[in-house]
């Protein structure tokens, strides 16, 4: 029993303490998800660790309390760059938080409900659902197991699940604003087919938005998906009438992309010149030169941030109600809505 | 004890099998990863157990088996859309396995270590790794531990750790041609300055290719990171010097939309006429209008379903020699290598 001694058995909590030179509830607070410590401390813990060769063994502390230090992230589309951003960030976030993501990704059409009935048997602590299935039986089978349940940019259910989504009302405000001051005074909208919860928000909130500033909306143009390829047969439908509109709104970015392909390789218009363009989401892709997509922005990182704290504060207390976060949104203007087309192309124009 | 009556303690899956008309055994073999069961089988089994609200208790299966079915799957760059379709891909092959795939994801110059070291305190069954740092701690790690791991298009490390990666020399090759065949004989490379395994071996491929048909690579232009700002960066590097070439070899499409985008858009040069390009990979933005992009293609779902068959391989026989896995690649021809530029802008031609 010599200080001085590495031991050789599986070293314990008490060990870690001593190398580190801090009380034994610090190494246990550092191996809770959620505990305060202070940094350096944390730091000195997870150092003497790593040195001592120390490990929890979370997988027996979940059955003595009953939850493991897991969260399901039930996701689909990572496709969209929006949301393969929004998984990156709440797989960081998660981490950082002493938890671990169960990664459930899922497919149009799958079946959700068995995905959820899986993770389930993991005891995970809680979930984070940004697929586009809809909620109800998610939310049904989370309850009966108690598991605190945070949804993203989806129908809301119930006062006990979370429900994290950016603020559209703006959204749809900002977008008919944009159109409105560059000119427009007849516009398009392209979207998907298929009824979205989160996509018919936009529209809605976009539709009566310019009401009131006196836009008139011609028509609307549809896709399968709101992706690329969406975009693109939107366009096509669109270059098939003989609609005379100033501008389009597009529901995402990620269809946007495809719209605009479409108009400049494949037809003799112009964006913007004859044609303003505005979307939703600001992924990447939208500051790209090939795009220059005017965009109302959702910040990947602030919707992850808030579903994640948001689901922690579910997991201390989950019996209270879960007021919804809305999660501001603001206008990112580039060349999409320009006044002037930086680029006349081929137009003779009289000498002054 | 009778027959008919719905039992009112936790069904067991004895009640399960009873249900389905199977034998205990097939209850058995529906929830083990990676055994066999024939579809109808394993339908009626997963259906009643949802109508007795059956569920095997994982974690303690866990405990007594001393591993879960979690496996960790240790990703970072999920912005690059390769990156992103290969994840989804990884999830997908797990979960239809029996697997729960645990995410890591990983920062540029992150402490992966400390990563790998939570993703152990969980008994993961093996660990899949496609993130960009060096192997060798993480495999030493899960050596240590006993834990099979696989490795997507990183650097051999040993003969028990399973490499998955593309065919890089064929790569090299199928690029070299593309190049020659669309007339180039003097090129230029773009790819990032900081060294990386993958990448690398794409580079070194390409260049005794074009060694062997007599192209000369006349410089090297570089952006930080092998993304769309890199490749923007290095077409600024290349346009800031005065170097005449008919070609540029890019490391990666990701890389290269932003190439294309800064030659389209900031330079009076035209793709393909005024220089051809070629990258690798195949992300689906490759494909779009707005990039045109002739490419050598490595499948996601190919190589997806490579690491995860290989890493259940591992599992059941952990101590066999691990031969590694070279996943086909093969070219996509694209208007960027195209003979005749298809729209020849502003260029007076004289009356035939």
């Amino acid at each position: 029993m010599a200080d001085e001694t590495r031991p050789t058995r599986a070293p314990t909590a008490e060990d870690v303490a001593r190398l580190a030179g801090v009380h034994r509830s610090a190494v246990s607070r550092t191996f809770t998800p959620g505990a305060s410590v202070a940094p350096q401390t944390r730091e000195k813990v997870l150092e003497a660790a790593a040195t001592l060769g120390y490990r929890v063994n979370f997988l027996a502390r979940s059955l003595s309390h009953q939850r493991s230090n897991l969260v399901g992230l039930v996701v689909s589309d990572i496709d969209n760059p929006f949301r393969a951003q929004l998984l990156a960030e709440l797989g960081t976030s998660l981490v950082a938080s002493g938890y671990r993501p169960l990664l459930l990704p899922t497919e149009r059409g799958g079946k959700v409900a068995r995905h959820i009935d899986m993770m389930l048997h993991y005891n995970v602590a809680g979930a984070i659902v940004t697929d586009d299935a809809s909620p109800a039986e998610i939310a049904r089978q989370c309850a009966d197991h108690g598991v605190p349940l945070v949804l993203i940019n989806k129908r809301p259910v119930s006062d006990t699940v979370l429900n994290v989504s950016m603020d559209t009302e703006t959204a749809g405000e900002l977008a008919a604003h944009a159109l409105f001051d560059a000119g427009c005074r007849r516009v398009a909208l392209a979207s998907q087919r298929r009824s979205s919860h989160s996509i018919g928000l936009r529209r809605s909130a976009f539709w009566r938005a310019c009401e009131r500033l006196g836009i008139e909306i011609a028509d609307e143009y549809f896709g399968d998906l709101p992706n690329y390829e969406g975009g693109r047969a939107a366009a096509d439908a669109f270059l098939a009438d003989t609609i005379d509109v100033d501008g389009v709104y597009c529901a995402n970015d990620y269809l946007a992309l495809g719209f605009i392909d479409t108009i400049r390789h494949l037809s003799a218009l112009s964006i913007p010149g004859d044609l303003k363009l505005v979307a939703c989401d600001d992924i990447p892709e939208a500051g790209w030169l090939a795009y220059d997509l005017t965009t109302v922005r959702q910040d990947p990182v602030r919707t992850a941030d808030a579903a994640v704290n948001g689901l922690l504060a579910r997991i201390s207390e989950p019996d209270t109600t879960a007021l919804p976060v809305v999660v501001d949104v603001h206008l990112v203007k580039r060349g999409s809505t320009a006044l002037t087309p930086p680029k006349p192309r081929g137009q003779a124009r009289p000498p002054l």
